[in-house]
């Protein structure tokens, strides 16, 4: 297996040699400072681990890999219209920079692009990396639809959250690993293993998140923390935290519109006092180890396996 | 052959037989609600009409046809929010009926639909129907952008204007066809005799649209006449006549807001002076005479051609 750093470098080097036409501009020239956003890069890098654990040299796997970063891209295009998101990683987003017509139309011609690169080089493997990839992108939709759906209900409950992050967020993880193993024509055990394994990684890494939004470090962090907290956002913390908190103090503050500092501090002191801090840690860990658990259904060579274990074991304490 | 009604019935059943999850509704609802929309149904007839003739009986085309109705409508879906156009087919669009959101989700699950249902049952041209699908779609994506940059543009030319549409429209059509045929197997010869066909056939029928929007009887057109006079949208008519219409009275028209009656009379006069009424039409039936002239590139038994004939005739005086 290779380094973290050496996948990340072949993302990187593919992304740069892109060529997109020139013409017409206002189509591609959205997807060109999308795409170059940074970005963590998890997901086609799993792709290219996936892949070379499962025997395939990762340089063949670049094309899905690069669907898959795509095709997260289209969905953060479309997803900041739908929330009305002015910022991602420190820049304007497309809509705000363009237009909401531009992000809707951008990402239109990124999801089809994503299908296009995907089935590059892989005749062969064609209607299972399809298949896999379409049934991750309904599961994406679904989850985002939810997502919105719960802005207006006051009744989420812990499971419906769950639920909705793993098809908003951790299914892509999980089709990442599986499309990097089909690409290397492994059998079905190790597909589905991989697949586990992403799924699992993707739910912890998304409750890290929130985790992270509340009691993470800015200066790590890389931006505000106490951002869900002031959006009202239904969060693992902020579903637990109604069902538990009789002082009815966390409903008193969401109903609160100014004063953000003290909201920030008043809902995360509430957080502690029910010990939800920990508690959601807890369940962060118990991903990662169902993670890990995965692997062990998988025939991969001890230092793949070893790979993707480091790799759960940092998400499981990742301060960005 | 069957005719076109046969054709026409399968898409209906098949249209009628989709079924996607109950949730989430917000997703799935307002699919099932465009898809119920009517329309002509021409692009999947097209692809059933394609597949026949090279030799595929027709029920085996037909998933294929589905896909090509379903990125037709899904088009629509985020058309409609870039336009804001609040109508079609006499009914509110999506983003009317629900909103912005749903009609930009609900047409990413489309899109992705439309390629699943492309592959189903298809594995051993999945290639070739995925190539040609996508280069499509990027295409179509291509002509709305241009579509759009005209607004604002006082100088487009007729050249740039006949890009357009053939990107927005006709390609589709192009690709309905094309897709039947490599569905059937079909040597690349008539499958580009055939996306010939429809390329040709669509730029008519774009053509024809243009004019009956303007010269068509509102009884039978099925919309009210002049829109796009009103709308100031750049058609081949009005294209033409501000290039040609030295007393200026047309751009005295379009900077009028009120009085529409006497605005789409005032500019319909003009366009009458000037020939575009006629000279339209013989731009329509020289791209019919040369979809006609495509055919005979293709080996097709007898009664495809005369099916395919029919249909180009048929659409050189459509009124509806």
């Amino acid at each position: 297996m290779h380094s973290r750093d050496y996948y990340l470098d072949l993302i990187h080097d593919a992304i740069n040699a892109l060529r997109f036409p020139r013409e017409p501009q206002g189509l591609y020239d959205p997807i060109t400072y999308a795409l170059d956003c940074g970005g963590k890069r998890l997901r086609p890098m799993l792709t290219l681990a996936a892949a070379e654990a499962c025997g395939l040299d990762p340089q063949l796997a670049v094309n899905q890999a690069l669907a898959v970063e795509i095709f997260h891209n289209f969905t953060l295009l479309h997803d900041d219209v739908m929330d009305r998101a002015d910022v991602r990683r420190g820049r304007p987003t497309v809509h705000m920079k363009w237009d909401d017509n531009t992000a809707i139309l951008s990402g239109d011609a990124m999801l089809t692009y994503a299908t296009i690169i995907l089935a590059e080089n892989a005749a062969e493997c064609l209607p299972q990396l399809l298949a896999m990839f379409n049934k991750t992108a309904m599961e994406v939709y679904e989850g985002q639809q939810y997502d919105m759906d719960f802005e207006s209900r006051q009744d989420v409950t812990v499971n419906e959250y769950i639920n909705m992050i793993s098809l908003k967020t951790s299914v892509l993880l999980g089709c990442a690993c599986a499309l990097g193993a089909i690409r290397a024509q492994a059998g079905p055990q190790n597909v589905e293993a991989l697949y586990k394994f992403g799924h699992m990684l993707g739910l912890a890494f998304q409750l890290r998140d929130d985790w992270l939004d509340t009691f993470g470090d800015t200066a790590m962090f890389g931006k505000a923390i106490g951002g869900d907290i002031l959006n009202g956002k239904k969060t693992w913390l902020l579903i637990n935290a109604l069902e538990r908190d009789e002082s009815g103090e966390v409903k008193k503050w969401l109903a609160i519109n100014d004063m953000p500092a003290e909201r920030i501090a008043a809902v995360t002191a509430v957080y502690r006092r029910l010990g939800l801090d920990t508690e959601c840690q807890t369940e962060i860990d118990s991903y990662i180890d169902r993670a890990i658990a995965a692997l062990s259904a998988a025939s991969l060579p001890h230092d793949a396996k070893e790979f993707f274990t480091n790799l759960a074991e940092a998400t499981r304490s990742r301060n960005n």
